[in-house]
């Protein structure tokens, strides 16, 4: 009996009772869902977005959010054998539920880490360094990135139920931005299962999520320019959302990532019996086989030397002979079903185009044989090989994208041509690479960057650890440009970024120090009453400075520190050879000589809330120091941040060290672990 | 006698010989140019760019392309009097010029010393760190930014002739893009005699700049998704370029900067008597007067508290008064005209729309007076305030932008209401913030950032240096959300990666680092058989190593080190006391001792190519190092890049220290000043 999804809206689950559109098993045909978003009322969804969840959401740090992710991911991840058995009526298999299910979660975990290691303890990000934008330094500016005050809307995909969803929802809430998310209707039991996990947690606050099971109805008519929306899927679908009037006259964000004819190319260095020849096939066969070819990355175009066409198309016609299709949820299935029969319809008509153009070597669209398969019934289709051999003067077989279990064998003479014929998809998510070659590499790789968001090359190095070519991860981008949509997720922080709104801030430095709670060159620099390693995370305050004494640096002292520390580089050592040096006026002392004696002048020696120094950022030496010199210190508090460990922070010092007449000998960022306490004054 | 302007076309300059726009003078409306663009092939123009500029700008690198730009701006500078000259009948004074042309050239000089400062000499950006993509660490990821394979194409305003086309073609050009630019025909005369100066240069290959003077034609039918389309001007005109079908199909980027209400928010401490009342008063005049108000940029929404609101506006109304209108050749004169008569009638017909909310308070929008004014044929027009008593029940004077020296001053209750007020705009470019109470700086300014682009915080500390409300720097973002386009410029490097492809690349770490010519660790780091502190800048490679002998650390060695800079901190001194500290052993070595000894263990003592270390990057201490322990060094050249100096180039090199199990204790990027040459090989 097919089960009525419901959708998640004002915080609560909401049942239509018009409008169904009925979704059936991608096995065997049997109703699974009702699916109709009929009743919601949009407008309030995106006001209850934008006012509750939205202002909810801000007043969580990086952190706090980063925490929630991490409690979401966990939930799903215990829950997971629940969405696994739902996704084998789309047609998933065991091994599609990893990329699915698993990489989904692993989407939330990562984003979970990036947003407590990369983001601050913080509502907003300080991007870059300071611009200096006056010679006195009196007035400077600095970037800043904050949460747009608006709704995030995702419209996802069929083929990830799990995955598209999460991969957009986690930048986004990290960033601080409230979700609406639209599954796609074939697969939306899967999405509503995950949706349920997640709500479940009672994590997010209230309105920080919203799930609309359904068609959109007219919430496009509800955006702003602080919105975004998200898109995934067919050109098609993404031209229409993008040509609401609505999206354009509001300046909407609109990220889209639709078609790509994703190409891989075999090197002329990688014949037979190489291990990227091994690997070139078994790569193709699994981008057509994994989803049943349903996935934007999947290899489209396998553009083989015209040498080795022969030996790629007998490996591939053997390899792909072995695949066994079959109910997904049989465990010698290798490959499953299409998501529908609608879209088994959609796939061979796209073949029938592109046979047009090249002749098909593999299979047969119209059959499909296996394992607890009804043709009728079910979506079943196996897969498809085709073969242009003229494909610098075709034209479908780089345009037309058969979503499915189907892929076109291309040869190529020279890496230029295999280049310019991967350039013919017009823009693309992903392209790969065989070669054990570092020329070729370099030739295609490079050649390949402006038309793809990814680039892969796999070689007998990286192939047992490699993620393979149709993998986006959390850390790389994941998006092409022109016929790919041209938008761009994941990548890492950058994917958060596309959720907030960049601002450069001007002002005076000590403004600007208290508007990003960063020290700035030029703010106030109060000097503590106790010794500031004596303070608590918790006590010190950005700007807290202690200015030492001074300390002469002898010719005694140059030459003890070289021939205690071996380093008798001549400048240091030879008054004749320093002073023909372009950069010093005679013997200096050494760069670590400075830094060495300018932490005598600022440690303060007993225990203390100073753990550690763990680091240092940004060290540049300004001018020499020469015999006789006398340097101090000052030591400011630049930034602090919240550790992993609640009883530690971690504190981002500025250091600069001036000679006699006041000028800055050397700069930098002295990073200590300091104990969240400090010490009791006392009496 | 009107001059017939041409367009610059295939390397040539083309006059058309019909379909003439004639454009008046907007001091006395004498004929100045005639302007058509008809007979240009525009699909050949986007060809060339395609095929002979864009290649030949990719050959070079970001050091060359700097060079250029350099160039282009000292020629302009030679030159800046005839484009004052021409610049009066835009009804330009000069003090606009000054932002225009200077301004112009500025941004020019600002790109090239970036491209050279901030880039490297190289084809590609590698942008960020490393991604490790597996635990073994033998497949990696790594994002570059490499120049798009299309055009630009530039559309400019009218207001700025001179600066709004070199600020879209600076970064363009710096990124390796050949540029269209299509000035706007009110102000073309400027533009066409600036690109006749920029072209006499001869220092830009062939196809990569071409100048179309008059309508676009079918241009944007030609472009692809490796095409920039970037535009300033009206939010009508920006919408037709967005829908032209061509532009979303092929997801063509697109860069938007169109209207914009930005507000100057008068702070509640800062009443009369203070300097920023009197810094906030000059700055509305001076917005309100500049360019005749004709800035996307001007202050349009004057917001004060309900207490200072008389003050304000005598304070305005006087200042206004003192203002000069008149000929902007005169020297007396403090504002020129508006741009056409056409532009007046449109500035007349919103003020009228902004008096259905507000009542005018200074000024006439029908009546213009002052020397060499002559009503009738000059587009001149005073300034004209307006007053709206209840901004928060109004709509007008929060979306309709008189484009002309007109502002409307609105009273709000809290800090919060004019927060509010600003947001009311639904997106704007800049908002400035007169205060000098930093609490209040911190709850506007970031109230106001998710909905600006940039916000300015003025006060008596940084007003001397203070660049103003209405100027775009070139280190600046310049765009804001909504209304403003959504669109961003400038903001240093960014503006420049606009029109550049990010690309994750995926492989083992010798296979990236072959790619992006920066070592990675993993790949392989071959000893050279010199030292490499032997090698000049030219002879070495990156991946050129130097592992060294070990060294012990003595329990000695670190009491030694101590005495001798002072720095006995516990940890270093006190074995019960180090012990009990969370991340100690017990005794450690000072981070700085083993710095100095690496050094001792990698220098390479006698004068020779490395002449000076500058500095240290990223340092961490990852494991302490004990007494007894022994540590040793690998050192290789991560990455090269050209110095300022010819005869120099800088070498950041990856240090790794170890100690004796082979665990890493530190690592950090060195960066070290090299000559070109080396030593010659004794025989």
């Amino acid at each position: 009996m097919a089960r009525i999804l419901e959708s998640y809206a004002l915080d609560s689950w909401r049942r239509a009772s018009s409008g169904f559109a009925e979704v059936a098993s991608a096995v065997d045909g049997a109703p699974v869902a009702r699916v109709s978003s009929q009743g919601l009322d949009f407008g309030s969804m995106v006001r209850h977005a934008r006012q509750v969840g939205g202002p909810a959401l801000r007043e969580l740090t990086f952190h706090d959010r980063a925490d929630i992710l991490r409690g979401l991911a966990g939930a799903l991840n215990d829950a997971k054998e629940e969405l696994y058995r739902l996704a084998a009526d789309t047609g998933a298999t065991r091994r599609d539920n990893l990329i699915d299910i698993d990489g989904g979660i692993g989407t939330l975990f990562a984003y979970a880490s990036r947003g407590r290691r990369e983001l601050p303890s913080e509502r907003f990000v300080v991007e870059g360094e300071v611009e200096p934008l006056s010679r006195s330094g009196a007035f400077v500016g600095v970037h800043i990135l904050s949460p747009l005050h608006g709704v995030a809307v995702h419209v996802n995909a069929f083929n990830f139920p799990c995955w598209g969803m999460l991969e957009k929802l986690a930048p986004a809430i990290l960033a601080g931005m409230p979700v609406i998310t639209k599954p796609a209707t074939a697969t939306a039991y899967v999405a509503e299962a995950a949706m349920r996990i997640l709500l479940g947690t009672k994590l997010l606050p209230p309105g920080a999520l919203q799930f609309a099971c359904g068609s959109l109805g007219d919430t496009l008519d509800h955006l702003t320019g602080q919105d975004v929306l998200s898109f995934t899927g067919s050109l098609e679908t993404s031209e229409a959302l993008r040509n609401h009037p609505v999206i354009g006259r509001n300046a909407v964000r609109f990220i889209a990532e639709r078609d790509s004819l994703n190409a891989a190319i075999l090197g002329p260095d990688a014949g037979p019996g190489t291990p990227e020849f091994d690997l070139f096939v078994r790569e193709v066969v699994r981008e057509m086989t994994v989803k049943a070819g349903q996935k934007c990355t999947a290899i489209r175009r396998v553009l083989v030397p015209d040498l080795h066409e022969a030996a790629v198309l007998e490996a591939l016609r053997a390899a792909l002979g072995r695949i066994a299709l079959g109910d997904p949820r049989l465990p010698e299935t290798r490959m499953g079903a299409l998501v529908s029969r609608a879209q088994r319809e959609a796939v061979r008509a796209r073949v029938a185009e592109l046979a047009t153009e090249a002749e098909i070597v593999f299979g047969d669209p119209g059959r499909a044989k296996g394992a607890g398969i009804d043709p009728e019934r079910g979506a079943f289709m196996g897969p498809v090989l085709l073969r242009c051999g003229r494909p610098g003067e075709a034209v479908k077989v780089h345009v037309v994208e058969a979503f499915g279990p189907v892929a076109t064998v291309m040869p190529y003479g020279c890496l230029e041509e295999a280049v310019a014929l991967a350039a013919r998809g017009e823009g693309s998510l992903v392209a790969s690479l065989f070669t054990y070659d570092p020329t070729a590499a370099v030739t295609v790789a490079l050649g390949l960057a402006p038309f793809h968001g990814r680039v892969l090359v796999v070689d007998r190095d990286c192939a047992a650890d490699s993620t393979g070519h149709g993998s986006p991860l959390p850390g790389l981008v994941h998006g092409g440009p022109g016929r790919a949509g041209g938008g761009e997720e994941l990548g890492g922080l950058r994917g958060v970024f596309h959720y907030m709104q960049r601002t450069a801030l001007q002002g005076s430095p000590a403004r600007l120090a208290g508007l990003t709670r960063s020290w700035i060159r030029g703010a106030p620099a109060p000097a503590t009453d106790r010794h500031p390693f004596r303070l608590g995370y918790d006590e010190l305050r950005v700007g807290d400075t202690i200015e030492t004494g001074s300390r002469v640096v002898s010719l005694d002292d140059i030459e003890h520190f070289a021939r205690f520390t071996g380093d008798t580089f001549y400048a240091h050592m030879d008054e004749a050879a320093a002073a023909a040096n372009p950069f010093f006026p005679g013997r200096v002392a050494h760069g670590y000589l400075i830094l060495s004696f300018a932490a005598g002048l600022f440690v303060d020696p007993p225990p203390g809330p100073v753990l550690a120094n763990y680091g240092l950022d940004s060290l540049r030496f300004l001018k020499p120091v020469s015999p006789g010199d006398a340097i101090r210190v000052r030591l400011t508090v630049k930034r602090k941040t919240a550790a992993r460990k609640p009883e530690y922070g971690e504190v981002r010092w500025d250091a600069e060290v001036f000679n006699q007449d006041g000028d800055s000998v050397a700069r930098y960022d002295l990073l200590t672990m300091n104990a969240r306490e400090g010490e009791p004054v006392e009496p």
